[in-house]
């Protein structure tokens, strides 16, 4: 007999963020998995077992759900912002497709969230209003020769870059190589947003130029919106000021 | 005396996906803005002014609300999926800023909603679970030769890439052309995803492999995800394929 799984995006973290289908998802679990510091923002149900893990451990935490929900149980995962991004979704994909034939008969859904560059963007106006990318500096699965050519062909084609785990303990120098990197492609005076914590407490949002961002506070709680040669900041009396990219771009040629 | 100006994401349009920020926001109200297709999913509420426009009339919906709010009231303008991507959050700070200085003193705030590629993604799998780029196909307000190079530089470099706004009446070709330009980059194995009207009534979603992508209907209601070279697809009994992009990749020349 096989049970249920739903991978549930938490928004970005006060639950004026969550969604209607998220919050039934969460009622209706038996048990709940994730990274401890996600299963703390969901509200405590009698009758429900918690499963909290390391923020390391996805692929193991993603079996350990697949093998709870083939048994029969319904199951939730959760995750911050959107399960997709960068985030559980990928894990739980990547254990179906190597694990045992039960798991791909696991009623699986997957709830999508408010990712972070979209609180973020929402904060300062619009920076992402035009074509842009999103990409995660962390050189623990795949090569930083990778990330380098990925900010070049980004940059270069007038895309803005939204940076997901600009930095981490372990790796301390990515953040201001990738915006040296940037900066062969990029006008010095380009805004870069540095949001942190957004949509919970101690919500803190920077706008600063290209060449004070390798010098600018980022931790994994930050997400990092390099503009493009688009993108505008507009001056406003006693507010932050707006960062947006027109939706109109004549550029062709870098 | 200046008033409050909202711009509420209403997610991909059932109200599972409103978040209760979203709702606090167009309950409190005055007058509410927006295409009329997207006014038509807010519930009617006693005392509440409506001002519907046509989808194209984007700047002049924007000027209107903004003016609304500098006299005073409390506006929201409402928009499909989140404002701040290819919708309108952007037109709004363009306004602002070759506007009156009033505008600028508008308390603006932007509601941030569940876009459309995440409502797609997650419907079937985490095609999106990598480093991915959105791009609008529209030719209304860029040349097609830059939308031409961002394909280039996103297919090369390995970047999923999700398609907003792949066909329209007045755009009939673009897609098709849009497609093969990425055939020079990819394999024709390479998994597209077609997410039609997902989040409402007849939804619809397939998987198709790029070389027959050209040839499977678009609207302006579809959202195309097309794979990079990591993508993969997951069988599964009686139920839709998983599509996703593992979390690892070691991929660096094309």
């Amino acid at each position: 007999m096989s049970g249920r799984l739903a991978v549930v995006g938490l928004g970005p973290g006060d639950r004026r963020y969550l969604t209607p289908e998220a919050e039934e998802a969460l009622a209706a679990a038996q048990d709940l998995y994730g990274y401890g510091g996600y299963l703390d923002r969901v509200p405590v149900r009698a009758g429900q077992s918690r499963h909290a893990s390391d923020n390391r451990e996805e692929r193991a935490r993603a079996a350990a759900a697949l093998d709870c929900a083939a048994s029969g149980a319904r199951v939730a995962i959760v995750s911050g912002g959107d399960p997709g991004i960068f985030a559980m979704a990928a894990a739980v994909c990547e254990e179906i497709e190597a694990g045992p034939e039960s798991w791909r008969a696991v009623d699986l859904t997957i709830i999508p969230g408010v990712t972070a560059m979209l609180a973020v963007a929402a904060r300062i106006g619009a920076p992402l209003g035009h074509d842009f990318c999103a990409l995660s500096l962390s050189d623990n699965l795949k090569p930083w020769a990778l990330i380098e050519r990925r900010l070049d062909a980004a940059a270069s084609a007038g895309f803005v870059i939204a940076l997901y785990n600009p930095v981490s303990q372990s790796r301390p120098w990515q953040f201001a190589k990738a915006i040296e990197r940037l900066s062969r492609h990029l006008p010095q005076s380009t805004p870069v947003v540095f949001g942190r914590a957004v949509g919970r407490a101690g919500e803190e949002v920077r706008v600063v130029t290209l060449d004070a961002a390798a010098a600018t506070a980022a931790d994994m709680a930050t997400l990092v919106i390099v503009g493009s040669r688009d993108t505008r900041v507009v001056a406003r009396p006693g507010r932050l000021p707006l960062v947006y990219t027109p939706r109109a771009s004549a550029e062709v040629s870098a």
